[in-house]
């Protein structure tokens, strides 16, 4: 949320790279060339100097304070965003002749699951891609496979804005899962998770950053030829420094941690979002002008994708909300219409915003 | 160069992540939290935006202008730093079977030869390993591979000071180099080389950006498996964006690339850049109290390692320094020593800072 030049507000419903916290934003710039009073910027430090190596345990340590994570986990700060995650996961877990089971909720756990498909047997256990993704697959439908390496789930789909945040226990077999879009947005039983993963550029902070939170125990050398930079294991004995990494991006993520921190941590996040997406859906329900695809049990807290009864009016829509300052209201490519990303750093007022402009839009078209 | 609270001058001489121009970082300051009037950050764009798209063209026109590459070769920007290279380079352009050859002058290059070897036969044509890399062997000595799908160069070496610009025509063999504490320092001849490959924390932008300049029949499918994200052919087709790019630091990279074009490009750098080496080399020649370890014809403009005869007093020596707003003068933690990178950002006024520093330390202790 920024002021432009004429004052006007600005809320950017981007679905990533997001809007990052204002007060966030704010104090990276006030320090972009000098860091504490060290006559250079943060990206100009060598990532072996003990302020950065300092500020990367600091940054891990603020991720394991906010979820709780427990010494039993590692936590890495990789590149490439959660789709290289969908190559490093199969080559570091699955066994040479292993097997993964994919749940399919949306785009990007088809993508995951295409990904592991080239190191070993990948499983669709349910998939609801006939219905254009928007339920998830009940429970019983599920066809968990016991002698699978891991389980892979998307429990917040970005683009088709489906979530889920409850699965059966799946034994020995650890679950995977896909938080970029939904990490930080409420509390976490980790330990119910073997390895999360999350591109950084929508709740945590700029691209170009990854995080991996992953079970100890699970950290092995590979059973197949794999990358050094891509090995779970090489990266956890260096502290995520093989090489030089996105210094930058750590240090903004840092800085988002502490500012949900000072916010009151995941709790209050939750309570907050729930806030925002009851007020959007709320608002889609009851009009008869704009729709709302997903089953309503699993609807999205964080992805709120829309549709209007009159597609043609869609570019009206858009022009006219930017020219508002509500900014990327676009739906994704892959699916069109309309979609809110509405993450940590988008304050009530802007979904308000949103809310009110929608409705009047209605008013003067429907 | 930035000015401290209490006005003194700061010169850094870290290896990277390094200084970068200073009206460089003085433009993304302002222009931090409000893009060209756009109400939000760069960083908080969608990398789908025609922003962020024609961002990008730009940057590539931007390197294509500086060094006159030609449409024979694509223009990539990826993550994972050169050392992910390492292993795109071998697992893309390698034949199932294949051979590459590999030339040793520093701990860059025996990296690159190490990871090659997990995907193929990596053959050393010479070495100076033995010597403790202090020079280039001659081009007598190296046993070129006809039949290798690449020869890989490190034009120069940031850890041992170790540069060299010529070498003998490699026939169909294409040549693939590392310089990524070289680029954009001199003028290249670019058609000279198979594959340019870059981290651009030394001589373009912030951490966690890597540059592939390749030629454009080497991209193709590659004979094994290939994480979607490590795959030159489909990067190459989808512009370097599979997925969400580090798009801060292509940003930054761009305001790089027009600084460089500003001060009259490569050939500028390049006579700029001798100076200030000239300027070091020659000090430590005439200095009993210094050394460069490094054969005359070999030495680095970019990375200028020195011992002290005596080697007790180099932790003297960089806390003095630091306290007259030198940094970053301590040599790779795997040769010890000191080293000043001197990169195109330095001014020449950091590199007579820097001499006349020693030279005063020198009287002082010697």
């Amino acid at each position: 949320m920024n002021a432009l030049a004429n004052e006007k507000t600005v809320y950017n419903f981007c679905s990533g790279p997001a809007m990052l916290p204002a007060p966030v934003m704010a104090k990276a710039q006030t320090e972009f060339l000098d860091y504490q009073a060290s006559g250079i910027s943060v990206m100009e430090m060598s990532h072996r100097s003990s302020t950065i190596v300092e500020m990367f345990a600091s940054a891990a340590q603020g991720l394991r304070d906010l979820l709780s994570i427990s010494d039993d986990y590692e936590v890495l700060f990789l590149q490439g965003g959660a789709s290289l995650q969908f190559s490093m996961i199969p080559m570091n877990l699955m066994r040479a002749d292993g097997q993964a089971d994919f749940l399919l909720t949306g785009a990007w756990s088809e993508k995951a699951y295409k990904e592991a498909a080239l190191y070993g047997e990948a499983r669709v256990i349910a998939s609801d891609a006939d219905n254009g993704y928007r339920s998830v697959p009940p429970v019983s439908q599920w066809q968990l496979n016991p002698k699978a390496d891991y389980v892979h789930l998307t429990p917040n789909e970005t683009i088709h804005g489906v979530e889920f945040t409850d699965w059966p226990d799946t034994g020995a077999v650890p679950v995977v899962a896909d938080l970029s879009s939904s990490i930080l947005s409420y509390p976490l039983d980790v330990s119910q998770y073997g390895l999360i993963y999350a591109g950084a550029q929508k709740n945590i902070g700029p691209a170009g950053l990854t995080i991996v939170i992953i079970r100890k125990d699970l950290i092995k050398v590979p059973e197949r030829t794999v990358p050094k930079l891509l090995r779970y294991d090489l990266q956890a004995a260096q502290a995520s420094m093989i090489n030089t990494p996105s210094t930058f991006s750590v240090y903004l993520a840092g800085l988002v941690f502490d500012w949900l921190k000072g916010e009151g941590g995941v709790q209050v996040m939750a309570e907050r979002n729930a806030c925002k997406a009851q007020l959007l859906y709320d608002f889609l329900d009851a009009s008869d002008f704009y729709d709302n695809p997903v089953a309503v049990e699993n609807r999205s807290r964080m992805n709120v994708p829309f549709t209007m009864k009159d597609a043609s009016l869609e570019q009206t829509f858009l022009r006219e909300a930017k020219a508002q300052g509500l900014l990327n209201l676009e739906g994704h490519r892959s699916v069109g219409g309309m979609r809110a990303s509405i993450y940590n750093a988008m304050p009530e007022a802007g979904v308000i915003a949103l809310r009110d402009f929608m409705n009047a839009f209605a008013k003067r078209y429907g």
